[in-house]
């Protein structure tokens, strides 16, 4: 018997998205994300129950602003004290890792999910999925977009609209689009 | 009897956009995109009433993921099988023309709306609207903005992040700020 | 006695974000931007009420699309008939003042605050505020992000998507990340 759509993405292999066992998951998300945003924030303080139940791991400390919006949620993991501002997106179609005390500005968007470029398989739905792993005390400005498969080493910090589609070492600043290291002038 | 504002607006010429009719047609649009970004998902399916009515035209298949927004909506026409990931943005002051299996990332930004460079003409709220027409089978990265005016080809892919203020061929992958064509190394 | 840290935010000096005083602000920003965006479009009209209590000031004809996200609130100025679009965020732990007729397009963000980039710092919660204005007739592209210290001359033009670091002259027209002076070919 073959793997499932859910196993060969979480394998990293080319996966159909069009498939009953995913389009459940995501509805499941969907529920949850429209809940933390609707949520008053005075009920729903740092995290809400949505969210911290959906995630994979959540440890003390960590605040989400709303909006917020994620496809799975399932394959989020995040350290103490990380924060995210409002407007984040997380394409989870990966595991995503987030380090202790790491902050995301407003609209930082991680995208784990790839189309595939032959037309004849998008059409047909076909995506990889590569993880981003985000390392302790990282400040990734507002509106930056990390790519699948990105690394960003502890203490980086990644400028505000910034386009990362490659590693950032640890220490690194990195800035513009697509992302480069800053040259202090 | 001279032309409306409406009339000046769909004919491409400059028109005040401080004006009875168009105030009315946004804030018809402005209630469709409330519904719909407020209806909880499960009720909302894959587009919901609100936007599916006020559209131009929705093909079958089409999935609009909340939150979205659109200025008047009326102007938008969608082939089978588009989707629009969470946070995309149509300022649809001319015709948007998407084709079949098209598919546009979270937060990407259409915007056919320019307002006039000229201070008093731009204080007297005057703005041209030039049409987006994207073929079929076309990635939209996440966080990419379309200007107006923008025809993209069949089968492009547009990278996140990038802004796209020329024509895109059919079958090329633009990225970048502006967009360019991408060199493979 | 020592300044408090919300003295030291608005002195200009590096200041602990992790503080009650500071929190409790946030939290009132918090609910005033949750009814601003959840209230029915019709109800709220140009701008509603909450967000109109919140600003420092907001003068005749300002008009605010939800959805809208700020920090405070407590520090953004608005003459008259400034328009925001969809989604803009201002960061604003500084003061933030945007002259009559500036119009922001959908996406926007203005980011006053700044945390350190020592690690240890960071970690502790420092950050520095750095206020932000906007002049007259100012026309910023949607998707554009203006970090905090820029000044932006009246009747400026911010390209769609552009990224502003330094201060942009009155009547000058900017693009790109970093935005530069647009050359005209």
């Amino acid at each position: 018997m073959g793997q499932s759509e859910r196993q060969k993405m979480a394998a990293g292999e080319w996966y159909c998205c069009i498939d009953p066992e995913l389009d459940g998951l995501r509805a499941v998300a969907r529920e949850a994300v429209h809940q933390h945003n609707t949520m008053p924030p005075g009920e729903r303080g740092n995290i809400g129950p949505a969210l911290s139940m959906l995630f994979a791991s959540v440890a003390e400390g960590v605040f989400i602003e709303a909006p917020f919006h994620c496809t799975y949620g399932i394959n989020i993991s995040l350290g103490p004290n990380v924060y995210f501002n409002a407007g984040c997106i997380i394409l989870d179609t990966a595991t995503v890792r987030i380090g202790e005390g790491s902050m995301l500005g407003p609209g930082v968007h991680i995208y784990c999910a790839e189309h595939h470029r032959g037309l004849a398989e998008r059409r047909a739905g076909l995506e990889v999925a590569r993880p981003v792993e985000i390392g302790r005390d990282v400040w990734i400005g507002g509106g930056a977009i990390i790519l699948g498969g990105v690394t960003i080493g502890d203490g980086a910090i990644v400028g505000a609209g910034a386009v990362v589609t490659k590693d950032v070492e640890a220490g690194a600043t990195v800035v513009g689009n697509p992302a480069r290291h800053l040259v202090v002038r």
